[in-house]
């Protein structure tokens, strides 16, 4: 089973570790001599709840997770806390949220159906892509919670600070989770679609103040109360076991590579290998400002669409796949989640040179 | 990679067909030359766009889904539609709900947030489970919906007959599913959690008439809007992709197997050497009224709790795996879903008919 070589710049889902995937391969149809494939296992069976308590265990262990706060393993993606955020949270009042990114947008509408929200800053629309900063917030008083999304994947900015706030943070860290350590201690609610830094998608990542939950609207559906999940372990019903047991076995991968601290050493060097040649290129120009690069996603563009086009198509040709940026903002975009080896990235920079050589007149 | 012998009667999740675990192993690090695995894939990429597709006119072949409905590949399990069938079918008004088994009931409990529930007819409680008849149904006028579970896992349960209602039929085939020929056209909803009869849980199918969307709540989550999902073929977010391509390989083999007729030829026969053996049993009672008996969960009991849990324990000690009897009821319970083999019930019989010679006195 010969993996050919390509490397997958994907925004996500991702590239996973080899190591996680070579593994599941090989337990596949016989996990742990239990005869059966963790497909296949009673989410109620002694396998499967080790499998989970360990995912949980080493997820901990990563983050640093205070006693203070439960980890839940749900499902619907991000987009369902959107939703699930403001039923648990808002109790009729009303919520500040930073606009930075589009799901921040769309969170910040769909919060409106269950209460008042204040967009604390919005920094859409303007010629690059920028964060604000910690003065620019338009803080309410009374404010139930400050929602915001720590790295905007299509935009390709991140915060690169915690807000302060009186009310309680509640943060969208689908595209940075793992890649740098956090005060979870600091946050009401975190959340995170796993298939970015994690696992294959179906499986979101909550870490919650417990002291938070309870609070849910009546109308709120059973499997997005929080307080029901904590109470339950997140087994009230069937959990998305396969994506937790990858979940395992990428957090595996990440300790043998020297845990969150590991991953924020060669996170930045990774991305800076690609901001130093769009710096000193004359044909791509970054699409976020300066101190707001994140380091998860690389986005830039030459000017021209069919010069950025043309890019990501011979860029594929030669197995560098997935560079064409988001179609809301075009553009070339290079996810750098933490399962992107330095090699793809090293591929990656020669061809930029390349190309800018052959193009640049 | 050896496959241990073990059967595995697990009510879910529960047992695939080992083609497809074998299919997925193989693919693992390098999906059809992409040079990635399924869980790493962009979902907008065209390899998995073609993954989802055919999963799709597989399942709409296999069931035979007229264009008057859609299929949608959803997350949260069956139990997320306990609340997504209210929010966008009750309207405000009321519905008609038939309790014949634990979930209908947890069913039944959630449409109360949202509006007004008529029990049409509830069969917990009584010294054997069933099913009610057509005419013990007390259905009422106006309702928006008549919902029932076809399959009641836990009892043992399944209505052998679709019932006649003014309403549009909603119902919850999760543990039967793909089992015998269902006239979609008859049904306003039909949904499923796949871990039983078609992927590793995380994926929930629903195939809904197009002709009631539209008509959801104010406060209805986004990811819970069938309108919007039928609008974005199931991707207005990241869907479970793992569990789709799963689906399509678990599809291959049911095809490969006669397709859904084939299975309802085998699975009465499947279930039938274990009911004749409780029905000549001097020491096993059956748990289900006959006529209502189910094919896929096979319920019994000897009438002393230690025994049947001595039965589950010595049965795992030969490889007899998962036939303890759900908590809410005790007993024991053999699920044979689609992927079950006939070696499985055979080695089950044989081991019922020596543990009664052992233990009948």
């Amino acid at each position: 089973m010969k993996r050919e070589e390509v490397f997958n710049f994907s925004a996500g889902p991702s590239v996973l570790p080899r190591q996680a995937l070579e593994r599941a391969a090989a337990e596949m149809l016989n996990y742990n001599g239990s005869g059966m494939s963790v497909m296949e296992m009673s989410h109620r069976s002694a396998f499967f709840q080790e499998i989970f308590d360990s995912a949980k265990a080493k997820l901990k262990k990563a983050l640093a997770v205070p006693d203070s706060h439960e980890i839940l393993f749900l499902q619907g993606g991000a987009s369902a806390q959107f939703s699930m955020v403001p039923l648990n949270l808002m109790e009729g009042g009303g919520a500040d949220y930073a606009v930075t990114g589009h799901f921040a947008n769309i969170a910040m509408k769909e919060a409106k159906k269950y209460g008042a929200v204040h967009v604390a800053a919005d920094t859409l629309g303007g010629e690059q892509a920028y964060i604000p900063r910690q003065e620019e917030l338009d803080l309410s008083d009374g404010a139930k919670y400050f929602y915001y999304c720590a790295n905007n994947t299509i935009y390709g900015t991140a915060w690169n600070y915690v807000p302060r706030t009186a009310a309680p943070l509640v943060c969208d860290m689908s595209s940075e989770i793992l890649s740098r350590p956090v005060d979870v201690a600091k946050f009401g609610v975190i959340f995170a679609g796993a298939q970015k830094n994690m696992a294959p998608a179906g499986l979101t990542v909550v870490i919650i103040d417990k002291a938070l939950a309870g609070r849910e609207a009546p109308y709120t559906p059973l499997v997005m109360s929080y307080k029901t999940m904590i109470e339950k372990d997140s087994m009230y019903n069937t959990p998305p076991c396969w994506c937790i047991y990858m979940l395992g076995l990428t957090l595996d991968w990440l300790e043998s590579q020297g845990g969150v601290a590991g991953m924020e050493a060669i996170k930045h060097e990774k991305a800076a290998i690609l901001y130093d040649i769009i710096d000193n290129s004359r044909l791509y120009k970054p699409s976020a400002r300066r101190e707001d690069r994140s380091d998860m996603n690389v986005t830039f563009r030459t000017g021209d669409a069919d010069l950025d086009a043309a890019f990501a198509k011979e860029a594929q040709a030669r197995g560098l796949m997935n560079l064409k940026g988001h179609r809301a903002v075009g553009g070339i975009r290079a996810s750098l989640y933490n399962a992107q080896p330095m090699e793809g990235v090293q591929a990656l920079a020669a061809y930029m040179k390349e190309f800018e050589a052959k193009h640049h007149v």
